[in-house]
């Protein structure tokens, strides 16, 4: 029944459990809170993460496949939201300057002034249900730690999003 | 043009911002490269969590509400994720046993088995892709981090996941 070169399992000791899904259970509490704060503004997290991106980009814009690596999100999500937000009229789609092939979403004026009044709510909301709620040697711990996990998965390739 | 009650805004500083954007792109990457690993043997990261959360529950079976509060879904997505389990014949949708107007969902004992054959994948992912990447130091300040910005979350009431 058991096949000869299985390594044994290595199970998370208690303490690692309940770390884990502290993380598990508090990032998708955060990921809801964000959205909550956001939508009450009729905006929705996934809405604004991709303008508040592309108003940093060179230019306002930025590739599609390049924004959707960068937002860690599937083509087929990101071509959704982009059309919700291309119906705002706070991005369009062109022709890459580079490479006529590849499509890049380009933040309009508008646009740049929907990020510009929901940054302060947004920055507000993220104080709230994240950085005020643990001590600030917490919060930089934090930080470097994801930072460090954050390359490791990059090093190993960037997971494909194509289906999640 | 300016209110005369409003605060300015508490923008992050630099060192701040650098960790919240590590936490986001970090989370995003994690949740991309956990649920890549369980593809890869048939299941999504979604499926696993309730397939999991149930396994552990008194009698492996738990309310639909409060399964959905536990994996942080609206009800609407635990809906449909329970439906695809359902035809796997993994769960069983049932009546409450306490109060017949609700619905509970059921691990049946395949499901069961489901749950033990991926948990040994979902492990070493876990691991591969985050336990590892930090020193443990990190790990369980990180762990108490996000302990602190759960209850602190919680204690605001839970998020409405209606639309997430």
């Amino acid at each position: 029944m058991s096949t000869a070169a299985t390594a044994p399992p290595r199970w998370l000791t208690p303490a690692q459990q309940e770390a884990w899904r502290a993380y598990l259970r508090g990032s998708r509490l955060l990921e809801a809170a964000l959205d909550r704060d956001l939508q009450s503004h009729g905006v929705q997290l996934s809405e604004y993460e991709i303008i508040s991106m592309l108003s940093e980009a060179p230019g306002r814009r930025l590739r599609m496949s390049g924004l959707a690596d960068l937002v860690v999100q599937s083509r087929s999500r990101l071509t959704h939201t982009a059309a919700r937000l291309e119906k705002r009229g706070w991005v369009r789609r062109e022709s890459c300057l580079e490479d006529r092939r590849g499509v890049e979403l380009v933040l309009t004026e508008r646009g740049q002034q929907a990020v510009e009044d929901m940054a302060q709510v947004h920055i507000e909301s993220v104080r709230r249900n994240i950085v005020d709620t643990m001590t600030p040697e917490q919060f930089a711990t934090l930080g470097a730690a994801m930072a460090a996990m954050r390359d490791a998965i990059l090093a190993g390739g960037l997971p494909s999003c194509s289906e999640v």
